[in-house]
Formats: C-alpha cells, sequence, structure tokens
C-alpha cells in the first residue's frame, strides 16, 4: 500500500437531475477521488478551498483518513459549480461557474509530497498540473492525469505537453474524439497514446470505460442500475477507484490495470446512486467485494 | 448441429454512408442471417423475391450451403430499401421502402420445414410471424425473434402476443426502450423478459450488446473497429452468428448463452467492415476463431 497524491478541486455544488435536486452539496475532483480511493490506500489531498467551507465537509474526509494537510483555506469563498442534467445523464449542462479561490490556486507540494509514489492530476489548467509534476523530488511510479473540454479547446499546447510526462489519461468520448480531432473513438484512444500516455482509459457514462494499454484494448461495462440519480463526481470516483487499486498493489501489470478499471467502474456505480458523496459514504468494504464479483459475472464468458 | 431456419426479407439495398455507396446490392434480414448462421450449422431460408432478383446473388448463398428450397420467387419485383447513414452510424435514416413482393409476403412452411428445431423470425409483420410459429408440427427447442418501431408503435398488440410464445427476443436499444416504455434500459430489457422471452438480447450498435437471460446480465462490447463502412445487416448478422452457435450445440446452458452473443458479435464485426456481404463472403472460419479469441481478451479479467 503506498501514498497516493491528488491535486484537484474541493467544491460546492449545485445540481438538478430529473431524480431531484441539491444546493451546495459537497464535491469537486479531488473530493470524490480521495473519498474513493481512501477504500484503498493513503490518499492525501493538495487543493484549496473557501473561509466558507464548511468543517462537517473536512470531517467527512477526514474521517475516511484522508490526509488535509495540503488543503489550504485561502481568503475568499469556497470554487462552486451549478449544473444540470437532462434525462441524457450523459451529458452535464454547466449553469454558473464561480472559481472563487480556485482562480488563484497555485499548489506548493510541502516536502513531504514530494516523492508520494502515486499521483492524480485532476482536472485543472494543465499549466498546473506540470507545474506538480515538477515539483516531484523522484518521478513518481504511476502519474494519472484528467482533462476536460475547455482544457482541449483553450490550452491544448499545454495540455500536450504535460500528456507527454504520464503514465495515465482520463478522458471521457467526446473529449477524446476532440483532443485526438478523430471521430472513431478507437482510431482517438490510439493518436491520444501517440502522444506520450501508455494507457488511455476512456469514461463512456452509460456504456461503461475502456482501456487501451501497451496496444490491448479492455472493456467494462457500466453497472446495470436500475435507478441513476446524480451523474456529479463519476469520472473522479472511477479514478479513485482506479489509482487507489493501483497504489494497493505490489506489481503493477496488465492484469492488475485490468482490475483497477472495474474497480474504478465499482466506485463509479456507486456515486450515481445518489446525489453529491452520499452513497459512498454510506459504503462498507463488503459492498464493494460484491459489487467486483458482480462485475465480474457481468463479463466472464467462461464457467459457471 | 441441428437445422435452424429462417423466415424473413431477402431485399435489393441501396446504401449510403459517409465512406462510400451502393446501388442495389444484396441484403435483406434473411440473407445476412442465414449467410452469417451457415458458418455454423444447416440453414433453411423462407423468404420471396422478384423475378428480376439476380441468379448471382442466389448462387452466393447456395454456395454456402444455405438451403433456398423456401425461397419462392413471385411475380413482380424484389423487396428494394434505400437508406442513409450519417457520420453517426447507429442511426439509419430510410429514404425509400419497396416492398413489392413482401407486401404480399405470407410464409408457407413446406412440411420438411414444420420440425425444425431452431427458428429465428426475422424482422417481419408480427400476426407473420406467429402464423409461422403455429405451423411447425413440434415446438422448436429455441424461438428467436426480431422486430422494430414500426411493428412496436403499428402492431404492438400482435408483437405482444407472439413475444409471449419465444424464447429468445433481440432489438436494439432505441427499440428496447420504446417497447417497454421505460428510458432506463436495463429496467427496459427486464419488462420486455416479463413480456415472455426468456431471454433479451439488446443490440446497442457501436457500444456492443447485452443480454438478459434468467435475471443475470451479461455485457460484450462491440470489437474495436478502426473503420465502419456500412451498419446495414449488422443486427441479422449478429443473429445469425447467435442462432448459428447455439443451433450448433449439444447443451443450451448460461454459458453457451454467452458464447453465442460473442459469435453473433464477431459476425457483425465483420459484416460492417465492408457494404452488403461483401466482407463475409471473404470470411475464412479460421477469421472468425481468431476474432473470437481476441472478444474475449477484450474483456477477460484473469490470467493474461
Amino acid at each position: 500500500m503506498a501514498d497516493l497524491l491528488v491535486v484537484g478541486s474541493v467544491a460546492l455544488d449545485s445540481v438538478e437531475t430529473p431524480f431531484g435536486k441539491v444546493h451546495e452539496v459537497l464535491g469537486g475532483s479531488a473530493t470524490y477521488f480521495s473519498y474513493s480511493a481512501s477504500f484503498f490506500t493513503q490518499v492525501r489531498v493538495v487543493a484549496t478551498v473557501g473561509e466558507d467551507f464548511p468543517g462537517a465537509h473536512l470531517r467527512l474526509l477526514g474521517d475516511r483518513g484522508v490526509d488535509l494537510d495540503g488543503l489550504k483555506t485561502s481568503k475568499g469563498k469556497t470554487f462552486r459549480w451549478v449544473g444540470q442534467y437532462g434525462y441524457d445523464l450523459n451529458e452535464a449542462k454547466t449553469l454558473d461557474t464561480q472559481l472563487n479561490v480556485l482562480a488563484e490556486f497555485k499548489p506548493a507540494l510541502g516536502d513531504g509530497l514530494r516523492r508520494t509514489p502515486f499521483l492524480f492530476l485532476a482536472n485543472i489548467d494543465p499549466d498546473l498540473q506540470r507545474d506538480v509534476l515538477r515539483q516531484m523530488k523522484e518521478r513518481p511510479r504511476l502519474v494519472a492525469l484528467d482533462t476536460m473540454n475547455f482544457w482541449i479547446q483553450g490550452k491544448q499546447e499545454a495540455l500536450r505537453r504535460v500528456l507527454a510526462d504520464v503514465d495515465v489519461v482520463t478522458i471521457n468520448d467526446g473529449e477524446a474524439r476532440q483532443l485526438a480531432g478523430e471521430p472513431n473513438l478507437i482510431r482517438a484512444a490510439r493518436a491520444i497514446a501517440s502522444m506520450g500516455p501508455r494507457t488511455v482509459v476512456v469514461k463512456r457514462g452509460e456504456y461503461g470505460a475502456l482501456m487501451l494499454t501497451d496496444g490491448a484494448f479492455f472493456f467494462v461495462p457500466a453497472y446495470p442500475l436500475e435507478s441513476v440519480y446524480d451523474p456529479t463526481g463519476a469520472g473522479d470516483t472511477f479514478a479513485g477507484g482506479f489509482m487507489g487499486y493501483l497504489a494497493a498493489q505490489e506489481r503493477i501489470d496488465a492484469a492488475a490495470m485490468r482490475r483497477a478499471v472495474v474497480y474504478g467502474s465499482v466506485m463509479a456505480s456507486f456515486t450515481v446512486e445518489d446525489f453529491s458523496l452520499k452513497r459512498l459514504t454510506r459504503l462498507r468494504p463488503a459492498d464493494i467485494a460484491d459489487r467486483y464479483t458482480a462485475f465480474h459475472d457481468l463479463i466472464r464468458l467462461d464457467g459457471e
């Protein structure tokens, strides 16, 4: 079990889906990621919140053993996101973004964090992602990066620079096509791998995920849920399960990577069952094991 | 290896996709189905064509050992379909349908066909599907049915009547939602199973297929093709591989059903690589075995 560092956002989200509505609940990429990964390994968070950030949210993460020494409280208000989903839960509509303290976020890693062996660069400005990578005293064993259309469109050069230096990129299907400039998803994944990352994980919402690693594809479906309440955070929860599982392994080979994709899918499948981190906070390790087995049953071809 | 009977259409298709265009080429549900299934078992076709139907097409099927005794040449012209696909190859736009001899199609099974142990009722009027089922002297070991939005909308009562009497239904995802009146695909599949069929196979185009059988789900991705030329016939080719494989098995259990879904996916993955049956006519049994292994590699979680 090795330490896992995440640099990303901690946010207050207001979300409306066809199944309900929540106002300024706990959200943010580093939040979902760290909570999810905490079931597998020791996680440390580097992020920033405003003075208005509720202490109860910090306790929620602290209770899971998440190390919050790198979470800085800055003057001002916490980052806020307001989003809406229609019946096509694959597509979020951003109604409002208030960057607040996130606008000035310049992640500075304390000495204790500069040798963390597993690093997740959540979706932030690619120049900041690159800066974090440079602060590391030793090349981590595994560096993964997430990004989004905003950076692909606005800072693609910077994004490509940092992509060249990471091992894994997680990206959704539309963004993969956009980044590669290629409508065929299979070609798009190969094109992104050629930009640097040995492993490309494409998140496809209700259609699951696919991984291209060392030239070989692996597909996992989404868990067949009868009720999906809110997909917010699913991608970061996925990444948390994926990286958390790998950080806990002695050996990271192709088989471990495949299991990691399934653990990522397992964790994401819980997140979408309720708003914010509600479902995750009710989660027991046995639930994770059970759903992993259920996932295996969904895709296994041999035996009974 | 047991006999497999298909009742469906033989057509002349004109298709345009972003990758090319063909005029009045061989098509039709019974055509794709029987050609695909012929790699696994003995297939017999009940269908109708007009006097204009090219003999070369018949020879193509005959050369694969497909029994065409039930293919009737009627006075008039062969059924024609004109369709177009945009870059979203999941959605066909029908530009023209000329039913011609298909308008008067009343499948009459000769004595030799009334005891065929495997039966596929391709997408035709559900009343005709039911009539074929009634002509069987013995209940076949396995009856599968395909349908489409046209019948779901226009003849749902008749469709539900025949659904109650079949073992397997193959249906695409949009049609599954429409038939069940339920946007969640997992609930939709369960709702369709509750209408009668023990097995529901949902075809999802580029997202693969899922099967619900005896309450358990199984997911298979689409083969990761870098070039898809024409999806026409993919669903019927899938059904041909699925039913053909099962007809060749001694025992039809859950594991055989899963393998059948993969063989269906294998066959469909070839069909979409070229227009009409072009890719299938170049197919060797070794290609099928190789792609089956490749499919297994795409989804296997354990081992190397």
